[in-house]
């Protein structure tokens, strides 16, 4: 038979699992509960309940896990805030409780690698993801590899600022970060600002007004909600533009929960994205991803099969 | 005795040229005129003139060669406009006509290879380089290699948004572009648009204005240098920010004609970089370049030996 590894995406509650053969195929997912305290042994302890005749450990290319937090090379984990975590050496421990070899990556940066091995971005050696979540991450994939970065901030994309005039902190402490409009929260943001402005909308009196109302919202017309989409594509847009001119990748993929608005994001990004960078940049392709919550398991299974 | 390599850096009116060994000292250097029509042959011609019986064909490893164009993987030319060049393979050409490996690549990723193998920046793996000349360029290196890009588009810093604002047209065709305040054009830009609007300054009677006379009035604290130098240290600062959360490199080198009035720049970036990059990037060194205009041939020669 051929190998197959484990790809394990911790999260603040849960942590994701699954096994993996080397054609990209997933054999199976399971979820364990999140313990800041004993993360890496129950991982370690679930790894080995999997590990049978029909799946033995000689045949086990290795196990991938990402974190929440930055991640240099070598496997070290610098803090994650979600998890209470300060420096640990994530590769070390667990290749101690389990005897597999053990790669490791920022949870944002595995999920662009798991588009880019089974994803929206399959076939694209060099590719950005963005994720809009309830913050805005981002990965970069150069040479099938994920780019870190010397201080584990590779791909920060979330934290690029794109309004100087931005008044509002984020939660960075900075001001004017993309994050600030593309999230969820941004979105939300956005929407309410607008309303308290006086803004014409459906949405005036949704108390709990989320970032999939204002989308729904612009896709039925609605112009404050159109008005907030559009301020999203734009400000996305810049920030791609920038990215494309340092690191000049083949496609963007975006991804996230945000991102299940579908194709009326990648219009408004495309809408202005061709406005700010050079010629020979024009018209790169925005792709939207394809593996939802599993971005993360695919991502660490990709790192183990492309080492 | 050891490997030795050529180094050739083709301009618009020379190509500079330098033999080196593997530790990277120059052996010998020269230039010939740039013909349009027949640079490669005059190259080869010149390189097949320096192989004798102490430097032979059998020790050499390699022409580097950079141009100032895009190049994307294969050593194929995309265009040089200053060149009159279409679509070219001075890979190929190169190797039919001298017989020896030849490397490729564009003039300003070439010059931040140098200044990592020999220059300010010896020493870091992971490094971007701003070069301050009549335009702006930049290179991106990673893991010691030049980041090309898909389109050769990679490290094109000098076109990145920084002004959403700006009226006025960037020779790319765009607005706002960084090299539209961090060139020498840029800085002459800047101060005559202030001394139009009436600024008080020794420099209100320069009819010639350039960009180091305007830099020289900074350091003798005239309040209109002063102001542009502001500018020119806040526009890199806010490009270096959002360079540093896509590719989080270890340094910044700062070179060209620009950088030669020395530390005010690195100042000038410094007072302002921190305060747009997430904690975990804060501090990143800016360094001066120190190859001057040999940063090109060094770099075609880091090229060879780095393969």
């Amino acid at each position: 038979m051929g190998k197959f590894c484990f790809g394990v995406d911790i999260g603040g509650t849960s942590v994701k699992m699954g096994m993996f053969s080397e054609d990209g195929s997933l054999i199976k997912k399971w979820e364990i509960k999140t313990s800041k305290e004993t993360a890496l042994e129950d991982v370690a302890a679930s790894v080995k309940e999997h590990l049978t005749d029909e799946y033995p450990a000689e045949n086990c290319a290795g196990i991938g896990i990402d974190v929440p937090g930055p991640v240099v090379s070598g496997g070290i984990v610098l803090e994650c805030v979600n998890l209470g975590w300060s420096r640990t050496d994530v590769k070390g421990e667990m290749e101690r409780l389990c005897g597999l070899p053990t790669f490791v990556g920022n949870d944002a940066d595995v999920a662009a690698l798991g588009e880019m091995w089974q994803g929206g971005g399959k076939g694209y050696a060099n590719q950005v993801m963005i994720t809009l979540g309830t913050g805005v991450g981002g990965g970069v994939i150069l040479g099938g590899k994920i780019l870190d970065g010397s201080n584990g901030a590779g791909g920060e994309i979330g934290h690029m600022v794109v309004n100087y005039e931005e008044t509002d902190v984020c939660g960075c402490g900075k001001r004017g970060c993309l994050e600030q409009y593309a999230s969820a929260t941004g979105i939300v943001r956005l929407a309410r600002k607008a309303i308290e402005a006086g803004a014409e909308t459906c949405l005036k009196n949704d108390e709990t007004l989320s970032a999939k109302a204002v989308l729904d919202a612009a896709k039925a017309g609605d112009p404050l909600g159109l008005k907030v989409l559009d301020q999203l594509g734009w400000y996305l847009a810049v920030a791609c533009a920038n990215i494309a001119q340092v690191v000049d990748p083949q496609i963007f993929v975006i991804g996230g929960g945000v991102s299940a608005a579908g194709t009326v994001i990648i219009d408004a990004i495309e809408k202005y994205y061709d406005t700010y960078v050079m010629h020979s940049l024009k018209g790169k392709p925005f792709i939207l991803a394809t593996l939802g919550n599993d971005a993360g398991i695919y991502g660490c299974a990709g790192m183990v099969f492309s080492d």
